[in-house]
């Protein structure tokens, strides 16, 4: 029997088709090359070492002297403008606003055939501290007013040139999903004098069946009502909105935790694409009671089709429990 | 300069990214056997007349006598099923509910060559009808909150069977996408007096910019904050909740007008993956006077990233006026 099940976080039900319910081993990648066995060093990727003049000037880069680990620059071809004020436009009966923000690339490595699941965990944490870096900077910038922090890897997940980077964008919007989702959250709150986000957490920690990983800050687990196999949330133990005021120690628990599911990844399913968000607080509500801050992790094994787009709504042919103990081994 | 728009009915924005814009035709499939170039007919394929046996018994097939045109059967792998109670279960701090409901393929057509952009427009009424026969007749099933018309086309759209087919998907819950924007919808009525999606209507075909095509009963464009390129609206003149009031002379105008614009997309993009669903109001809704239901098209010509995934805000790289342009042509 085929059962809905709801996120208790974001009110969504998810279609979990236990009858069409695939072995998790069947959504491995085949027939590609793995990452690790790409060239170390491409001469035409304009984000290999040597290639700088290729891209936008660096807006940081790490280590201060020496050959750089890691590079922030603005994307060359941005979907959002630094220039320009936010202006609000009532054009006939629509409404618009100039695309004023921040759309900027962080090269997580100078070797081509990299990608965080072959990365050591500080590798990791220093992508994490460039996000904070650049992030907390334009929390200054009264235009903005919500970052997104995420990396595409591989062209189904959106990536266009394979040498390892992550993407920070900065709205001049709330998006209408992320307001919606804080409304649902204080209504809860107010409800049950509980957020749904330490509830799961304990409850993950506690019951262990969709459990991958946990350590001293952070816990990683798939939701009991998770959209897509494999989709993973990496959640902190400490209640709080916003991920750019983590602490150094905070950003290492990450980091190891994160490069424990990449690498579970990388190996279980064969180097699939994937996408990752850091899901931090609007500017605005950086220092919200309410609200409490993940990473999503989203290997892309599945495609949305028509029902996906018209219902937002999903079908998850993987039991998250099966996809879980998958992963743990 | 990019900019923000902002959907009248839905409050969602989307970036239209001009600053990486590209023209309409670079979003042309290439390199791919167009649907008409395929045998009429495939041994071994089982939505293929002579081949019944190998899907589940009808529950519809049309005309009574002779070959049939159009069948309805039960999915094979269905994602709900039709036996069972609707019971909502507590599982530890977690809710649950039976999968229950209907998953029904709609074979469009005995060739295996056709696609609707290809079938007469009569063909496609042929469709519709069937879509409204069987949505009709879940109406009574108690257990039935909403019900959704929808087809994939090729793999990128999530089609598994080559052969064309469209679905149809009874859910025992309306999905909170569904729910919030029903809700976003009385407000805007209650506040403005005027329905959106009438507005919008309006405005288009007096403006003109966006359209591709009208007719007695329907008119089709792509909304000036489309999520992706080509994405477009055919949305009733007449104000309504629902599809399944439709009557035949309006079924005709929207066999006419999608039969217009799958063509058009066939035509000018070579023949993409796409998906349509129809947004019809869920049962217990079904005379609302907020309401108004319209179909969606989608062409898979862009790939969502983590910043879609993560923020329910899209990035359109194309001019939704030029991609208008270029289907009307």
């Amino acid at each position: 029997m085929p059962e809905l099940r709801q996120n208790l976080a974001t009110k969504e039900w998810v279609i979990i088709a236990t009858d069409r319910a695939q072995r998790p081993e069947a959504f491995a990648y085949s027939a590609r090359a793995l990452t690790h066995q790409r060239a170390p060093q491409l001469p035409q990727c304009p984000f290999c070492p040597g290639n700088e003049m290729e891209t936008p000037e660096d807006v940081l880069a790490w280590p201060a002297h020496g050959p750089w680990q890691v590079r922030v620059f603005p994307n060359s071809y941005p979907a959002l403008s630094r220039y320009g004020e936010r202006d609000h436009v009532l054009e006939g009966i629509h409404r618009k606003l100039n695309g004023v923000g921040y759309h900027e690339v962080i090269v997580e490595s100078p070797r081509h055939n990299m990608t965080p699941a072959l990365q050591p965990a500080e590798d990791i944490v220093l992508t994490l501290k460039a996000f904070q870096t650049r992030g907390r900077e334009m929390m200054d910038d009264s235009r903005i007013e919500q970052s997104f922090y995420f990396k595409n890897h591989g062209p189904s997940a959106g990536a266009s040139i394979e040498h390892t980077h992550a993407q920070l964008l900065a709205l001049p919007v709330v998006p209408y999903d992320v307001r919606r989702r804080i409304e649902e959250l204080r209504r809860t709150i107010d409800d049950d004098g509980l957020c749904p986000y330490c509830s799961m957490l304990k409850m993950e920690v506690e019951e262990g069946a969709r459990l991958i990983d946990a350590n001293e800050h952070f816990v990683a687990f798939i939701p009991y009502a998770a959209f897509s196999p494999f989709h993973t949330w990496v959640v902190p133990r400490r209640h709080g909105p916003t991920f750019l005021d983590q602490s150094i120690q905070e950003l290492r628990s990450l980091g190891e935790i994160m490069r424990s599911i990449f690498a579970r990844i990388y190996v279980g399913l064969k180097d699939p694409d994937y996408n990752y968000i850091i899901r931090s607080a609007p500017i605005r509500d950086s220092t919200s009671a309410y609200l409490h801050w993940y990473v999503s992790v989203v290997p892309r094994v599945t495609k949305a089709a028509g029902f996906e787009l018209g219902s937002g709504m999903y079908i998850n042919p993987a039991l998250p429990e099966e996809s879980a103990r998958f992963l743990r081994s």
